[in-house]
């Protein structure tokens, strides 16, 4: 067997086989195939696609390329969480207090942020004092203190999907739907998931654009869980809009301590409760149970103030700070730069959710390089969405700076920019548009 | 501009401007872009092809990423020629003393063989003494001592070129049509052609196997041409079965004293006489005259000896050495293996080039890798063809190896097994092939 074949293979549209999937994956691992093969096979496989087969025994052997985290030990089924990104998504701080509350046992392996999607990891690491460096070893202790553990990818798990995901971000390979499934679902199967709920986004703010591609991704998200004995669940949601009325992160953090008060937006509370009653249902909790009583049993967890507490728990668990009230103590103060109000009547018919990511991460709210330092504090409020109606003069957004080392008035002229061009307001009424577009199950 | 960009929008299926292609070929020859980059970039050309302008674009700026010929000190047209490759293509040492008998000076810069196609350098080297170490500072020295000159292709010309060749070869990027065209195209503008006549080969043993690639190969070539102001013309000819009777090096060597004698094959004299008067046709000698008329006047040389005259010119030029009757001396003298002969009366119906060529190889005429050292000696002699009738015990082939290092039994059998499978005979008569499909002018 040698790289070559694989690639004519691939190249011209035949599917490789287990042993084939496998010689790559070890060969991308220990480095023996040269990066330009694995480059020209990526972008074969960019054009000819993957089947079913090819695209779960992919993962299977990526999940194995590196350790694998081994839950055992922790009593239930360890069901995991992952979204595929978008703007102001806040989900995971919210939702995992409330699975946790329970009695559930939550291990969350989060990212960070590249781009205009924000990171999970950063938004913890906007309090104070909050750490993400949990080694395995640990995560025993962790669950048995509090529950739950928050942590960050470590390198050791499925270190080939970590190395070709590099090489497809510099190589213009990373639009490939099983690439995309593989590579996700190989990082939570090595993370000891042994059930997976996925927040599949759509639209301009997320990877996928388009409801069909986002099926597609689902379908094989959910093929693959068929095939590694780990069942999927994946919930189609928008992002059209940006999540809720924050972007940034101590910003984001602020919401979810508003959410988990009881004074969250609609859309944020319909997304989440939705993820964790889909959550629920892989356990004993929720196995039997229709969805609406799940939602309702999620809801009686922020409105009796459960959920608030295991939030408050979590952060002392992993070394944050907490104000007498029970909320975060943040690492800035977010700065107001400027807020803008309409110049006329009407009704918001577009908060474009890329435009606003861009805009946020201009702020410094995000990286635009790997190594870039982002800036806790910046973001910005949004306080129209789409279907609202609004008045002249009212407000519609303010920009955020952190207060320390904000971004020059370039990049803030061009975040207002951006910002103006997000939002259109239209004489005639709009619908709000749905938060969940569907709920697929194995 | 970055690679990242020309990558995604080649993946895109957009086109390239002049500015982009020259950015890709100056980072390729100064080795800015990494080659993993260069790699996705030729799969997203394989898959999304490249319009007419764009491989213009990329074989001009590859012909100046380094050294070009200046040949505008030798009077006249200088018209090269070049075949796409085949099993017993002896045309260019037939070709050359013809062409040159008629005052036109000729450079002929030519490759090695790889795999089962042979190389006329390799064929001129069976010559003892034979020099093609040619640099471009002798060719006026050459060209006025005997009018013509054969040359190995030297790394300085097109050196982009070179570097990509070598990386298509492992990266599975071979088989696409603009890269194949503007990869001869930008050696031969470099060698300093003013005009190109192209034997586009169409067959098993030949790189474009049906009559559709080649005549959108040879489409793509003269449009290069037009593009460039180098007018060319495709000669498509058939390559389902060896050209003539010989095949290796110091075989065909024979063959061509054979030919230029006046006793070759029908087919070799097809495909010699149609490309020399083409070459004719760009210059002052044949402009005006109709192709009948041409291939008499080529025809004539043979018959004359005039053109094996110039055959031994070429020879003693190059430092090599004649034998008191005007044939070389090789620098081997093939040792005869073994004969097989016919089964049964019948009609050949297959005389597969690529199985000939693979049997050729395995006897040590071809080099399975670029390292391998060529038996010069080895080859095979065919002495019926198709549509040839053919009667029980009638000699078929002959086997041979060099006589001094002959390679393994285990590759002799192997070659023997290749070549009874390439060999078919049927019961009912069958028509010789067509050694020409069409010849396509700009």
């Amino acid at each position: 067997m040698n790289m070559l074949e694989l690639i004519e293979k691939k190249r011209d549209g035949k599917a490789l086989t287990k042993d084939e999937i496998e010689f790559f994956v070890s060969g991308v691992t220990d480095k023996t195939i040269p990066d330009y093969q694995i480059s020209s096979f990526l972008m074969a496989v960019l054009f000819q696609g993957m089947t079913d087969q090819e695209t779960a025994d992919l993962t299977i052997s990526m999940s194995r390329s590196g350790k694998i985290c081994d839950l055992s030990d922790i009593p239930g089924t360890k069901v995991d969480k992952h979204s595929t990104g978008g703007v102001g998504d806040k989900v995971t701080p919210i939702l995992l207090p409330i699975v946790s509350s329970f009695g559930i046992p939550c291990v969350k392996l989060s990212g960070r942020g590249l781009g205009f999607t924000g990171g999970t990891i950063d938004k913890f690491e906007s309090i104070e004092g909050f750490c993400t460096s949990v080694s395995p070893s640990e995560f025993k202790e962790k669950i048995e203190k509090c529950g739950m553990l928050l942590g960050g990818q470590t390198s050791d798990l499925a270190p080939c999907d970590k190395y070709l995901y590099a090489l497809r971000d510099v190589t213009g390979t990373v639009p490939s739907i099983p690439l995309i499934a593989s590579s996700i679902m190989s990082k939570k199967i090595a993370g000891g998931a042994d059930a997976i709920v996925l927040d599949i986004t759509c639209g301009s703010g997320a990877f996928m654009k388009d409801l069909d591609s986002a099926r597609e991704l689902s379908r094989q998200m959910i093929s693959i869980g068929k095939l590694s004995g780990k069942p999927v669940t994946c919930v189609l949601s928008s992002m059209q809009q940006p999540l809720g009325e924050m972007v940034g992160n101590i910003l984001e953090m602020q919401e979810v301590v508003n959410v988990l008060s009881g004074r969250g937006k609609e859309d944020v509370l319909k997304v989440v409760l939705t993820m964790a009653s889909e959550m629920l249902r892989f356990t004993d909790v929720g196995k039997d149970k229709d969805r609406e009583t799940l939602m309702a049993m999620c809801k009686e967890r922020i409105d009796s103030g459960k959920a608030f507490v295991k939030f408050g728990e979590l952060i002392l668990s992993q070394g944050g700070m907490l104000n007498s009230d029970g909320t975060p103590v943040f690492s800035d103060k977010p700065f107001e730069v400027m807020t803008v109000f309409a110049e006329k009547d009407g009704y918001v018919s577009s908060c474009d959710a890329l435009s606003v990511g861009e805009a946020s991460c201009l702020l410094g709210a995000g990286r635009m390089e790997k190594e870039d330092v982002i800036d806790m504090g910046a973001g910005i409020r949004l306080y129209k969405k789409i279907g609202d109606k609004v008045k002249r003069g009212e407000e519609l957004f303010t920009l955020y700076t952190g207060s320390k080392n904000p971004v020059g008035d370039d990049r803030i002229d061009e975040a207002l920019f951006r910002m103006q061009n997000a939002y259109e307001i239209s004489d005639t009424p709009v619908d709000a548009p749905e938060e969940i577009f569907d709920i697929l199950n194995p």
